[in-house]
């Protein structure tokens, strides 16, 4: 089958690989219709993990399941379905109390907990760029969607990142009449102002410098804060009259720039200790990594940043991180979508046949032509 | 002062009564600009209440602080504030608790637990269907308001009835992509329907036989459900293709009726056990009483209702009830109304001065003219 | 293999039947090593339920694996394993939310949700009093206990009614300070009242009128209400100086009497209407059901009970009622009787050996010889 | 009247001072029975505060009301209570919301939250180490407690440590079951653990290096770890078979010190993200300071700490921070004294009149004499 391969250093290919096959009872094999490019797969596609050449990529997908091991008796063959990135066990400590992002059983690699497809350091799964993917443990990792074609674009976002963005404002404990602070506009924070309405927030400010990205936020009701024009952190406080906002999330990550283009790891968790009042809530779902060669300083290049943590625990905040558990969230989200409430395809900008998927990478890496979200479509 | 007096079934009069003034260090007295009729007023107006004659009625109350006694220092004196329908002591274990709408000491009646303005054994505590009110632990009951005359119609259903249908869905548990059935489009049944949207409902549906009332459910996004039509136990059924919903709102009452009219206490409560599925919730906002002289068979007259409650139990059903507690809520609504995303003033059907109280009761007991709420203006 | 089969009213016995055995690829065989008799096997016991004859009954499972099929890898062969009474396929929409109690999947039979072993309408799956039991689903639903047999008798007590204790004092909310009312002594009750005081009761009533029940209960702290000895409401109320417990559990079933030992179902609820204070929580866990040809009354065969509804409305209060989802709490429930600070299995009275069966059922239907908790072990 | 009054580094003082006396309305005036000497109390005492000469200290206190003002009208002259440590208002949105801790209005410097008696920052209000203390809006604040002298030891405990320590077990989700690691063995330390085993945890770790303390821990059913024989992270995974713990709580806060006696900030936050499980929580009540002159390095000295913040999003912790709402507790903790099921008292090292305080801050400060908690009584 044909599939996208990491070939070192922005070089990915669409090459012929081995068929997606079952290989254990509880396997269903998926033939994709929509998968997605990550901004986390360009960590990746950038040379900046230790995933190795020849890795098929792609954690963000859905499709038509098209063989079934002989445990699975859920699932059905033709049953379409969206693919959550977490690959779970479903019968672990952490998949039993709902956090399938830190399965115990799935990933082999000592020490880690949490499997997906695709992904450096999240064991031996290929991903889902591909004509194909093997989904283990079936019955329990897959969500079944209405057949046919409809919202497409919308159940894509399923797979991850509109459950990724709600996972922040779950941490955040964001409710109905909130005020909310969303740090970056790209995929995730624009899919976390989206929820956090879905919540019933009152106003959710989108901090972020691309005008297009503050676009699609203002596109979803969220108030976009521009902090090219002025200190962000300002211009929240400003608008909330000095009272700061109740909830905070932080969708950018470790990667973290400041205006002028230099990355400050810590910065967005300082801005966001400043402008949450006293009492509130952060959802961290940007990505901070306890190992980061490339960091400027030696205590980020061990994970170790140096945020502003006396005034974190001087206002009485509180803070939820890591990866989301998609399960949690995404039938709601999916009921949601089909009742025409959630329309988190809003963000979509291309959509490319499998074969283009170099260039949907060089064009999402280098945001240019107004990428926002590149879909591959292996069966167009 | 003029004020909206009881005067026997089917009979209120505006006539002049003593000023209402500070009595204790907590007190704050407060110039009515609106003042609703509420449903439940309607209780004693038709003459099925132990109220005495000469009672100011009116729990639905907001205004401008005329004056404060020495003991307040939050509240000032020309603060626009809404005034929660609960008069609550602020110090006591269930006010402690967020359970204003219990408080322990504000009900001189024994055994009586929670008090309110103007209502039949609620305390006594003139309302404020008149020019002025008094209004008890000020600092704590009272909510501020943005200064003028913006969303005044909106931020008149503050005190009462948008909380109430609110709380009706918090008890439910309704949360993000959830299916609900509310049972009653009355004012408390369509802000039920408006707050579990915000709450993130997928899809809610409203029953009633009042096509007025449906259209209005209709017109906050929920899907109208015509019991004059066929069971709507089976077209919500169908509507959810056998499974059912996952929440349920009482908002009808002891007074339910089937279509012929007669009067079937356990009719709403049978029919949300019915249509809301295993493991789900019901949160019952409409009245029941311990005593109904009126009912029509003797357990009934003791508040003992026969209703299904073996299937209760094998479904595993939830529920929770009581008066609500608008303290916990009426910020949270405030700022929603504020932000443009709550509307709860679109059931505004009538808007009258006071003087014409007397015609505002006729027209809502008879539900002529498409009345369906109705705001007094003493200051009009 | 022998095992205990139903063979009408009043009569089980030991007899051969088919051997346990791998029927599908997610099975696990069990070696039982102890078998408890359960209150609600007296329902069949008794003829109450439309049971058929040869039934093999026993659905509080403990053992050693003994097979698994090629779909199970999570459970080893020679694992120590206790067995939820609840049969969860583990990936629908309830298994998913924790309500492994109505698993979607696992009973066939129309129109019900939630499967068990060896028992009426619960699914055609055997029971576990014999020598080997088929469990399906093996990985989602055993839970592995230290290898060996400490603590067999209190690990005994995790099938079943350890959880469903544990169950009526969650779904009352129960939590440090709070004070309760367990009302019955069975073994539920008690299970109730342990489990109170481990989620920091400050105190627990337990209502009976058997002597030997309410030493039990206070042997483990519980403060015992003998109703035999008068109201036991009043000598609550008493106790609480008139205020009142802020939770209730409810662990005895339709089938209450007063103490002239005359049924009457609804008795018990209106009891913890009454002594739950406003605004407080109840657990019903004992048993309600839709259908009951033997109740007194018309509407009680209907399941339909003529409760004091009017004051649990005018209280404000809650209630949740249902099957225990065993797999929610067994884990953690484990954990504590490792640490010492859980003994459920204070309220055995019987270890038999398998084929003393018949004459276990026997004295614990007469409750006979102190007999409270009855534990057959197959392999002694 | 006399009081312990501030008089520069290591100096206290029992002088003559003003009367407390009613200011506002809603005051009262206590007569102090009991008050404790905190563990922050010695950051006043050490000169490392900006806490001017002449300040009444102690903010843990209990006594008897000795007058009311006009406005005050639940709580009794002659009524027994305890003082919460914070003083808090009773009707702003964080009061409202149950963080007494934060109150919004009886702080007035500029850009603080949350007031306190006798305590640098935090207002303008004198403490209760003295004859006599002024309550502000004491209807809200003050705890009532059976009359008499029962149980003042363990009562003592409830205006600060004991709800202290309980929001450490409430920020870090303990429940039923879980494991947790105590940071800190001191009197805040140890009532983290005391609550843990209320709450329900099967083992609880507590973490020090004083075997006075680490025997007190252990009278309480904790495991002691002493860090002085070896690192306590490498402890705790072989105790906890290499899994860790599911909670963690911060008793120590920012002057932490490794085995050498070096400080180290970020040690203790460093060693929970270390030992608690992937998808725990960790409460943090040990304090932390957005400003510290004395800290070792710059950063530290902006309250800006290095710890492992990689790991901690890797593994999806979460963390609750801040002074405790004193109020949210109290009343159930007290209740469980009174019930005999919580004995916080367990700590107390010394009881002195008064006129000892001096040599009372002396011991504690220099931990001699086995000074683990000093109560000072007025009236002895």
């Amino acid at each position: 089958m044909k599939a996208v391969v990491y070939q070192g250093p922005m070089k990915v290919a669409v090459t012929e690989v081995p068929d997606a096959k079952i290989e254990q009872p509880l396997d269903a094999v998926i033939r994709i219709t929509t998968t997605n490019i990550c901004g986390s797969d360009l960590h990746m596609y950038e040379g900046r993990t230790s995933v190795e050449n020849g890795k098929v990529l792609g954690h963000e997908n859905m499709g038509v399941v098209e063989e079934v091991g002989p445990g699975v008796d859920r699932i059905k063959v033709g049953d379409r379905v969206s693919v959550p990135f977490n690959i779970s066990c479903g019968c672990c400590e952490n998949c039993n109390s709902g956090w399938t992002s830190f399965c115990l059983r799935t990933n082999p690699t000592e020490g880690m907990v949490g499997a997906a497809y695709g992904y450096a350091n999240m064991g031996p799964y290929d991903g889902g760029q591909a004509e194909f993917l093997r989904v283990p443990y079936a019955d329990f990792n897959l969500l079944q969607l209405p057949a046919g074609s409809q919202f497409e674009n919308d159940f894509a976002m399923l797979s991850d990142i509109f459950p990724t963005g709600y996972h922040g404002t779950e941490l955040a404990e964001v409710g109905p009449g909130d005020t909310v602070a969303v740090f970056g506009a790209g995929p995730v924070g624009l899919m976390a102002a989206h929820s956090a309405f879905l919540r019933g927030a009152s106003q959710v400010f989108v901090v972020d410098k691309e005008k297009d990205r503050l676009n699609l936020a203002k596109s979803v009701d969220a108030t976009p804060i521009d902090f090219a024009q002025g200190d962000p952190v300002e211009q929240i406080m400003q608008a909330t009259k000095g009272k700061g906002v109740d909830r905070g999330v932080e969708a950018v990550g470790y990667q973290a720039h400041d205006p002028s283009g230099e990355e400050h790891p810590e910065l967005v968790l300082d801005n966001l200790v400043k402008v949450v009042r006293a009492t509130g809530a952060i959802g961290v779902v940007g990505v901070y990594v306890p190992e980061d060669p490339g960091a400027a300083s030696a205590p980020a290049k061990e994970g170790r940043l140096g945020w502003d943590y006396g005034t974190f625990f001087s206002k009485g905040l509180r803070m939820g991180t890591g990866q989301a558990p998609v399960k949690r969230y995404n039938r709601q989200l999916r009921d949601l979508i089909i009742a025409g409430r959630a329309t988190p395809g809003f963000i979509v900008s291309h959509e490319l046949p499998l074969s283009q998927a170099p260039q949907g990478y060089d064009k999402f890496d280098r945001r240019v032509d107004g990428c926002t979200k590149v879909l591959l479509h292996p069966d167009r």
